[in-house]
């Protein structure tokens, strides 16, 4: 991806970003299809997103720029940006290296219900301990 | 999927509700892993989306109830029910009867940057003007 700044900026006003000045972004892996994860994006991380070809998003609970990966390694290699009709949320597709789940699962959605009970459908493939050392 | 109501009203006590007391839910068609759409549910949305087997939102805009589908016929039969590891966003997967969008695009998500131009990716598939008669 390679947006003039002309072009980024006018991307920019026509997205829409909620009071708080964020956007949900939505993280599929570009060749399974597999959801990844929900983070939230202000201009800041979309303009970051889009010229460093990286997943980057605004931490609400550090309230900073959050470069997925950057203290992990489990990345997020940007293959396309897309928008919906609403211009209110970002779709990623993405190739995300090992896990984007902080728990150590490849994906945040492992929640879910199975006939009347709620279950963990998927396993931890990296220790979470691992991914974030002092 | 068939909770019993007290399990019904544990998960509602579970998901983290915003300052609105929305909740995003990402809708992924169950089969090919296209992501339609992204819409929000209040608890009342969670409830009937679990108990009518379809896809059920809080439309913002109409503040209202919003059974995706029922002035359209484009429903959502629930496939299956996730949720994630902060308990902040939904992923449902939803068989979607024709398309997902307004615009009469299967998917929402139409609008993507290729190369260095904003781009349309998508053909309206049904004449919108069909989708939403008097």
């Amino acid at each position: 991806m390679s947006l003039t700044e002309d072009k980024l900026n006018r991307l920019l006003n026509e997205l829409s970003f909620d009071a708080n000045g964020l956007i949900p972004a939505i993280a599929q892996q570009f060749d399974s299809g597999e959801v990844l994860m929900m983070a939230w994006m202000n201009k800041e991380a979309v303009k970051a997103t889009l010229t460093e070809n990286r997943g980057v998003y605004w931490s609400r609970s550090r309230n900073s720029l959050w470069r997925k990966g950057e203290s992990s390694g489990q990345i997020q290699q940007l293959k396309e940006f897309r928008w919906d009709c609403d211009r209110d949320t970002i779709l990623l597709l993405v190739d995300q290296t090992g896990v984007a789940c902080h728990t150590g699962r490849r994906n945040c959605f492992y929640f879910a219900i199975r006939g009347d009970e709620v279950t963990t459908i998927s396993d931890v493939i990296i220790d979470p301990s691992s991914l974030y050392q002092a």
